[in-house]
């Protein structure tokens, strides 16, 4: 069987859409991951604003028009071919699906936003060790003290994932992420994490915890679970978003992102 | 008095509020320009999702609330601090106007789009002389025959300005912009203007003709007028734009969008 690595973005769809639910870090190499997060035409001007207003955390890779469940950059089925999907009504998360037929609705705009897993293998390749990886469970993510700015109905918390770094390549780690901005680029935060509101590094709010070794400072990229924050905040009827670490794999190449 | 470039944009946008008409290019150095599409309410999603879609012409710096005449970005009154606008009902040009106050609705969302004026001091620091500038006339614009991605009700040509640059200089022109992709970044075209479909460079749609010397290629980037000429194609019932050439200068420091 092929390694996570090296499948195609068609293959490890159809591998979702058949009901394998697993955290995509490190899955279809070279190939650009996004968040998803779908809200009713009605409150649609709002996200693509609150995306404008907040490029670091929700930069648009592509928006998907009403009725459609594909998009330019995603070939796919949106509604089936991420492994895992949340469903909020009013704010509140009241399911976790593999398959979002059920609940899908017509007037639906789906927003595929950058990920951070789009800069690991740079990463990688530049001698920073991806715990989360290594460990093979989901990156930690958590919710801080900084806000976002609103937009219309929406409104919430800046949400980062966390990669531990050891110090003498923290300049290293910035530098690499620096030149995709489109995918978070360089990190909001590095070393203290209760600068940030971030009181427990072990109980992350997304996602699972992971070790951070002597030597090494945690250190923060935007995320592109924000927008799920803003929806628990601002209580709009209906979204769904991806699972947190659980993402869309498009048929867009990283060296896209990369800035020259 | 002091020379255009070393105004602020605060007294920048004085003058053009009391009525003085003139091209923006060069003023306000180190301060962004920007374009300016306003339209209703209603089209604010087609608008920005076009913007979304097309991100070299349409680089969304700042987008206004409705009812709301300044922005972040913007601390003037964008009714009246640019030295001219431009007035479309159902995709006709119905007048220009140096005051907008008389016509501008409460129910439009005005978008500040990046201006190439933002590169033009890098580009003179790095020895391509801006003809227009030397001429003391406004840069040229193109609509071309490449066509942009729709979105929603919005649609139409790709519209570039044109900067003559020697053979020798042209790959320091596209390093130069390529820098700063939130104000077009790199040039989309270099050479035979007619490959774009624009025939005469002699006669450009908007602005004035600059003299191409031999030894030059005229180099096109992609311009922020390009809104404005998807107006003029799909037909909206209203939109205010800047006449162009004619900027809004912003409080945001070019600086900010030098990819490092």
């Amino acid at each position: 069987m092929t390694e996570p690595a090296w499948k195609s973005p068609t293959d490890a769809r159809a591998e979702f859409r058949g009901g394998l639910r697993v955290p995509t870090a490190g899955w279809c190499a070279g190939w650009t991951q996004a968040n998803l997060i779908a809200v009713p035409r009605a409150l649609a001007y709002d996200m693509l604003l609150y995306a404008q207003r907040n490029p670091r955390p929700c930069p648009v890779l592509d928006v998907s028009d009403p009725g459609v469940v594909s998009t330019r950059l995603f070939g796919g089925d949106l509604r089936t071919d991420l492994p895992a999907y949340r469903i909020f009504e009013r704010g509140e998360l009241v399911g976790e699906v593999a398959d979002a037929r059920a609940v899908w609705r017509d007037d639906l705009v789906a927003f595929l936003i950058g990920c951070s897993f789009t800069f690991e293998a740079a990463l990688a390749e530049a001698g920073v060790t991806l715990r989360h990886q290594e460990m093979g469970v989901n990156v930690p993510m958590y919710r801080t003290s900084l806000r976002t700015l609103p937009a219309g109905r929406l409104g919430g918390p800046l949400v980062v994932s966390m990669r531990p770094v050891p110090a003498s390549l923290v300049a290293t780690a910035v530098k690499v992420t620096a030149r995709y901005p489109a995918v978070h680029g360089a990190p909001v935060h590095v070393g203290d994490p209760r600068t940030i509101g971030v009181t427990d590094l072990d109980a992350p709010d997304f996602g699972d915890p992971v070790e951070v070794r002597p030597g090494e400072l945690p250190v923060f990229w935007a995320c592109g679970v924000t927008p799920q924050a803003a929806v628990m905040e601002s209580k709009p009827d209906f979204a769904i978003g991806h699972a947190p670490g659980h993402m869309g794999i498009t048929d867009a190449r990283d060296s896209e992102y990369l800035v020259p």
